[in-house]
């Protein structure tokens, strides 16, 4: 890309290695910080690498925080005896936009999958079964529904069972608004298998 | 976004600032940088800094550029004669990628707009006029062909004309591996109009 000059050159090849973001949006991007107020730039570089710096694992629940413990876990209106098990702290911030859900979470960041080498231990799940010695009365497995979501379910609910603790898994079916004739078959049959009383 | 920590908020909300960058994206891009090596989220910022910092317009054809005059400008093998007038650096880096022009550019920042508000006096018009009064002996219009890029280069052409300099205009026409039936009906009386022969 000689015909740039070297600086936004180098700008733009970097824009373009951060996932999602092609060549024609990195040089989009890349214009776009150019015309931006020299402070702006500076702000924004000053929060990517503050963010980066400060960032660590909850204590408790292992998300993505600035502080020792999360803001969630820290919250003593919250129900610390039930814990819902998400694969990222991007899916704990799903829940958490609902609003309705009044537990702590415990995120393993990952989940099983043979196929790409990632194992119990890859995961953090001794993590979650170390929290179990306290008081806890319910685990909600709120794994993906893929196939490594499912497989981490399957293994987690295992592992909890025998401690005579509650484990339950979020229900799986046709989403609000869904069109039946567009929904698979696979999500049809766990809809019927998941019926409820009316 | 309480249910990220402050700093992890602060950076989804910088980033989807951003042009094209909603906040799923923005969401997505901010734990990706979260996850990169420490070194390597510096370094992206500190070429953003240094980058905006050291920009600026190359003294002869108004491209943005970190030196004085750009590589084009001080490429003395190339056409300083022949100046190519463009909207934007990135229309230039256009053309430089078809490696066939040997020209100079000219960049205006910009395409005359009365709806916009943006008359000639807003874009690099008065240092092209400067320009020519070297040794040039082709202007090339090249701006967008879009009502603003017409307007801009009908304007330039009547200024230009009395002046006796060559004034072209790049050609209109059904792009390479178009398809007819699906090009608009001004596109295909502006093919039909430039026909040439065979």
């Amino acid at each position: 890309m000689d015909y740039y000059s070297g600086q936004i050159s180098r700008l733009i090849e970097e824009l373009s290695t951060l996932p999602g973001i092609g060549g024609k949006t990195a040089q989009r991007l890349a214009f776009h910080i150019l015309n931006m107020p020299v402070e702006q730039v500076e702000k924004l570089s000053l929060t990517m690498t503050e963010a980066r710096k400060n960032i660590c694992y909850c204590q408790e629940c292992y998300t993505l925080t600035d502080k020792e413990h999360c803001p969630i876990c820290s919250n003593e209106a919250r129900d610390h005896q039930t814990i819902m098990v998400v694969e990222s702290t991007r899916d704990l911030a799903a829940y958490e936009k609902t609003g309705k859900f009044e537990g702590v979470y415990h995120v393993l960041h990952g989940a099983i999958s043979p196929m790409l080498g990632i194992g119990p231990n890859d995961i953090k799940l001794k993590e979650l079964i170390q929290r179990l010695e306290g008081e806890v009365q319910e685990v909600i497995i709120a794994t993906n529904s893929s196939l490594e979501g499912e497989t981490t379910a399957m293994y987690i609910s295992k592992l909890i069972k025998p401690t005579g603790i509650r484990v339950t898994r979020i229900a799986s079916g046709v989403p609000v608004g869904g069109d039946l004739e567009c929904i698979d078959e696979v999500t049809l049959l766990r809809a019927l298998e998941g019926r409820v009383e009316l």
